[in-house]
């Protein structure tokens, strides 16, 4: 595709580097910054541009955050003792759209990979294991992506921490709500009847 | 969706605000930038912004250009006698990814709506009549939208330059190529019956 302006090619291919965005719709969105005013053009720059030099990551939990320690680290209505493990801080987001937890959270920054090349020492894992040793947590609860690396690094996590006093438990896994037990896969169906739960389980999850 | 920071919060609705960006495609494409080195995020911005300030419409033909005439206008080896009446700076980008074509274009920047509110006065039309009363120009191809708009628009201009030594044509419409006909709409299908062409300018057409 040839642009006839250098300028607009530029924004083009700056555009076309984001993931999921292709040739056409970079011309899209760039002629579209191009018939904004110019101080839409540049708010949107600036934005972006400030936002990468000034975000910075929670010390505590390794969440995004606009200070050392994020809102939630710091809030002293959350409950410390209690710690959900994510991958990443979309899933920090989804969880906390939820309104239904109310401990805090430790990212990962991934998980264990190794056809990735993502060993443990890549991940977030000594300042976990350092809060764990300290005894500031009570339950460690594992939300990780349920695929094999997600398995995999539960695993590795729960052999570190078997020697200190905390309990750890897994977000529950079974057929999802709403659907329909002949569309479920089989591995999913299978393990939702092995790890079937109490009646009264049951009906706290209504 | 809360946001734990503000910082990209702010992204997220700068992206969020182009065409076709939803809010989790945002945070997607703001995590992403988050994740690059500083400078990548710097020259997306920087090059955006430059983009706005500093391209200009070639004052000729009204298409985006780097300098005060677009290169299509400056180059000796097109004709300048064969204008192409195009609706927007895409069109021209896809006719000039035919390799078919040596004329020079006019970007109209859009087609008369009176539902919409554009009048002939908000397109780019003084420009080339001024051109056609002139005389520079021996042939005009209208190349706008099939559509009522862009047939108006078409019926306009010819109406405002059918006192001039001017051809106007307009590109062939009819079947697509490669299509099958049972598919092809009624109307598409009933005027390609009636503006049928002589079998040697089909044979132009393989």
């Amino acid at each position: 595709m040839k642009i006839p302006s250098k300028l607009i090619e530029d924004t083009v291919t700056e555009f076309s580097r984001l993931p999921g965005i292709g040739k056409k719709t970079a011309l899209r969105l760039a002629l579209y910054l191009l018939k904004q005013d110019t101080e839409v053009a540049e708010n949107f720059g600036n934005t972006i541009i400030k936002m990468r030099q000034d975000v910075c990551f929670c010390e505590s939990c390794h969440n995004i955050s606009d200070n050392e320690q994020c809102e939630i680290c710091l809030s002293p209505s959350r409950n410390h003792e209690l710690v959900c493990v994510v991958q990443g801080i979309r899933d920090v987001i989804a969880i906390e759209n939820t309104h239904q937890y109310n401990g805090v959270y430790h990212v990962l920054g991934g998980v264990i990979s190794p056809i990735d090349g993502i060993g443990p020492e890549k991940l977030n894992i000594e300042s976990l294991l350092f809060k764990v040793k300290q005894g500031q947590i009570k339950e460690i609860i594992m939300a990780l992506n349920p695929t094999m690396e997600g398995d995999t690094t539960i695993f590795y996590l729960s052999k570190m921490m078997q020697n200190f006093d905390v309990k750890i438990t897994s977000i529950a896994r079974g057929v999802a709500f709403g659907g329909e037990l002949e569309y479920v896969d089989e591995l999913t169906l299978a393990r939702s009847i092995a790890s079937r739960m109490p009646y009264e389980n049951y009906l706290l999850n209504q």
